[in-house]
This record gives C-alpha cells, structure tokens and sequence, in this order.
C-alpha cells in the first residue's frame, strides 16, 4: 500500500504530537475534517493509526514493512516445500555427488530403511572429501554428513519466514522438512526440502504480482 | 494491508458484476450507502478498486499481492550485493576450493589483471573436477569455470526483484553484479556478488517488520 503525500504528513504529525484529534490535525494542514475522514479513516483500517473515543489518533506503529511482514508470515513450509531426495548411508561419496548432478539439487538426505533421517550431506561436506587424498569411491557418504542430533530440520507448519531464518542463522542452504516418525519424537521421517532456491522461488512469486 | 470482511465481499461483488454503483453493492449487502462510504474509500485508495463517475466502481485487477510486488521491486541490487570474492586465471581448482572454504561462500569471480571479469566458478563446478581422474592441483581453474560471455550478470540498478529472477532462470546460485570497464560494453568489472543468501536475507528483512 503506498501511502499519498498528505496520509504521509498526517503519519508524521501524529508520530510527533499524537494522541491528537482529527479537528486539530486538519487545523495543522489547513483542511477541514471532513476533507481528512477518509484519510484518517484509510490510515486507521490499514493499521498505521489507532483511534480512541474522546482521546485521538495516536500512532500505531506499523509502518508498511511490518504489514508486509505480516502477510509473508502467513506462508507455511508445507505450500512451498521442494522434493527431498533421499539417499541410503552406505552410498558412496562419488554415487552421492553423481546423484547430486543427476538430480540437480544441492544438498542430499541420508536415510535408513523404514524412513528415519540420519544424515543429510551438502555440496560442501562432499567438497571437502573431494580434495582430501581418499578415493571418493571409497568413503561412504555418512563419512561425511551432519548426523542426528546436529541436523537443523523445519516441519510444514513452519512458517517460511521462521525456515527462512533458521537457514540464516545456522547458514546453511538447506534442510529438510520433517515429521517425527513414532511417538518418541526423536525419530524423524522426511517429507521434504526447504532450500535457499525455495526462498528465491517464492521472492519471486511475490514480486509477480500474485496472491500471496 | 488485510481486508475485513465486508471489504472481502465488496471485492467479490464488484469482481463478479462490476462496473457497479455503490447503491447496489450497498442493496446486495442490505447496507445503507453510507455505511459503505468509508469501506469503498479505502478499497479505492488501496488501489483495489476504481471508481468512475456515473459508472461505478470496478476491480482494478490490483490484488495484496500486488501492492506487495510494487514494494518489493524498489529494492535495488546495489543496496544488497555482498563483497565478490575473486581469483586469478591460472588458480588450481585445488586452491580455488580452498578460498571457497576460507572465504565461506559458493563461487568465486576469475579476473584478470586491471579487473576484467573473465569466469564464474561455481561449487558444482569445482566437483565436477574433483571427480573426474585429474589432480585438482594441476588443473587450472580456467578450465573449469563459465567465461564470458556466457555469464549470467547483474549490475548495481538491477532491482533484487529481477535478479532473483535471473537466478531462478538460469537456476544458478549466485552471479557478479558488474559495471563496464571501458566503453565498448564488452569488458565489465566486477563490483558484487548476488547469491540466493541474499535473496534469503532480504526476505527474512521484510518479515522482521522493519521499513523496506
């Protein structure tokens, strides 16, 4: 929402003198109030300013990044999320970066039989191996992955805002979104890919033009 | 900016039968037009709806998403970019994935002497030597890397929004954000680095509420 001159000074004069009424800011800019009702109205109902009976505008604080903020923290992970792809941890590291180019994805997750998440191995962990003196035929992949419990992992209802975050902080490029596989909750099954590329995706998205 | 609910049906109302007068969308809703006044301002000035004397209002195409979209194609690359790592030609791929670790990112720039850019060498670049049957200490990064002028650029007024774009496009990482070196265009300087951690960043900026 972009805000017109005179709702911008309207912020400004509330900002600085607010709790005020809508008879003394019209005064301040040489209006009359009925001239600003829907100025003031618009900047109640988009969340800038408060009214209260008998006291005045006041501001509310939101400013149009917070509204943004607002809406981009109603996406959740599940909506976006990308397809794992999984890999068995006797794979060898040579197979896991064949793998990584066949399927065109930068990071590959480690999994026993019957579903549960051991390992997951980036670009990077393979790098590593890659320029060691071992034959990367040789050296299996759960050489060379993060293993459970040090693996940052998102669920579906995580918000991509909160995923985007995590992978920030911890700066990585990826994770995988997971479901805990019994009642324990320490055993977990992967439904998914959450990736720095899903971000870009989405950024996209939102620059498009379309529905949130 | 989040609609209540009678804004909602305003909007679905004049998507369905618009162009249509207040009284009727009041008479649809079994308002009064004066109670719709202050919803029909704000729809109007938000940009949801238009409004044209002795026809009525219609939809004006322009969705949250949209108003989001105008936003966010303001943020200029140059006010993102990250610092370029760069490297000489004759570098060995060896040394190459020894910068990438030091430096921690996940390409590097290859110029020449006087600050032409010449290659782009990405973490998929540098295994796919690293698997090959060559010593990555022999082999010179220059054969390793895209050159010119199959590099993907972006320069320092390209908005995020249409860098991410390329990104998504030619589903790389990251790429050079450049200027010219001289006049014919041709020979540019790299001045930043665009990845998809800055996309990241910028993202997890606007949801934190502050101002875009």
């Amino acid at each position: 929402m972009e805000l017109s001159k005179r709702q911008q000074q309207i912020l400004d004069i509330v900002r600085a003198e607010g709790p005020i009424t809508g008879e003394q800011i019209a005064d301040q800019l040489g209006l009359t109030r009925a001239t600003l009702r829907p100025d003031l109205a618009i900047l109640t109902m988009a969340g800038f300013l408060e009214a209260r009976p008998r006291v005045g505008y006041f501001y509310a604080g939101k400013k149009t990044g917070q509204i943004f903020g607002d809406q981009l923290r109603k996406m959740l992970v599940r909506e976006y999320k990308a397809v794992p792809i999984n890999i068995a941890e006797n794979t060898s590291v040579y197979d896991a970066i064949v793998t990584m180019f066949m399927e065109d994805v930068g990071s590959l997750f480690v999994v026993r039989e019957g579903g549960q998440l051991v390992g997951v191995v980036s670009r990077k962990d393979l790098l590593k191996v890659a320029i060691g003196n071992q034959d990367t035929r040789e050296v299996p992949v759960s050489l060379a992955m993060t293993r459970m419990p040090n693996i940052v992992t998102v669920t579906g209802d995580d918000t991509v805002y909160d995923a985007a975050k995590k992978l920030i902080e911890y700066q990585i490029d990826s994770c995988p979104v997971v479901r805990p596989l019994d009642e324990t909750g320490r055993n977990l099954e992967v439904i998914g890919r959450f990736t720095k590329t899903t971000i870009a995706k989405v950024f996209v998205e939102l620059g498009e033009n379309r529905e949130v």
